[in-house]
């Protein structure tokens, strides 16, 4: 990847905190609507955190079967061409994180600063947070741009300032 | 529904045309992005219509089973809380459409009207239109305003004024 193209992916990843989560139904596709902030852990690669309801079909699918999908688009606000809007699929493992864990404080805190209007929500019992760990991401960052990288790849890319 | 509510489900499916679509790779699953259009046919209720490459991903996962979700959500640019963003699930079965199919014409049509920009595509022989068909939808329109609907509900919601 070219320097831009990885510029590109970053500033993708790094300004958004609206997602697409896809997860398996009993095999059947289920998309929806997530939330997340990118999370850095020392002696480990970046994640996403989200903090879904227990209520809700992606928790259930993802306690079910933690592969997920994890789509982040640029938006399209009446684009010339919108087939060229830059997008990253994200296959993730998905874990989720019990307020007991050593790591969750952290995460919760990741969580927050990026979506400070959502603490409310860590007042219902029934919603958690949940990491999901890049396994492997593609990046279409416009036309003939299409990039498969591994989770090693990813995060080198968010990582760096090149 | 509320005459709201479904006015709010309506612009969202007829003013947008950027969806995620989630489809099974192996078992797990993938979102990749695609643009839609609607589509009537006399005689069969609204379905979405998207042109997609054979060398993609999600072609080869819906030819090998046509379970797909649809995600249409409204935009997050800078929404004061994003977790209100109006976005609904629709859960379809997806047909290949061969260019001899006599709904072909009329399918073609109803994409070009809504993403002229894309005819280009229409000149590289691996792209193909695909109608999905829904099956159910989950909307939610904001905080505690969630719904279930039948096929033939969302049909009606989308072909009605009010």
């Amino acid at each position: 990847m070219q320097t831009e193209d990885r510029a590109a992916l970053r500033e993708l990843i790094t300004t958004h905190r609206q997602a697409a989560l896809g997860t398996v139904d009993d095999g059947a596709p289920f998309v929806s609507m997530v939330l997340y902030a990118l999370e850095w852990r020392a002696g480990a690669g970046p994640a996403f955190i989200i903090h879904v309801s227990g209520l809700s079909a992606h928790t259930r699918h993802m306690r079910a079967d933690p592969r997920v999908s994890l789509l982040v688009m640029q938006p399209d606000v009446g684009a010339d061409d919108p087939q060229a809007l830059a997008r990253v699929t994200i296959q993730c493992q998905a874990v989720p994180l019990a307020t007991d864990d050593p790591t969750y404080p952290a995460a919760r805190a990741a969580y927050l600063t990026r979506l400070p209007r959502q603490e409310y929500l860590f007042g219902f019992p029934d919603f958690t947070l949940f990491r999901l760990e890049p396994r492997s991401a593609r990046f279409i960052g416009g036309f003939a741009r299409a990039f498969s990288l591994t989770a090693d790849q990813l995060a080198e890319v968010l990582g760096t300032g090149s």
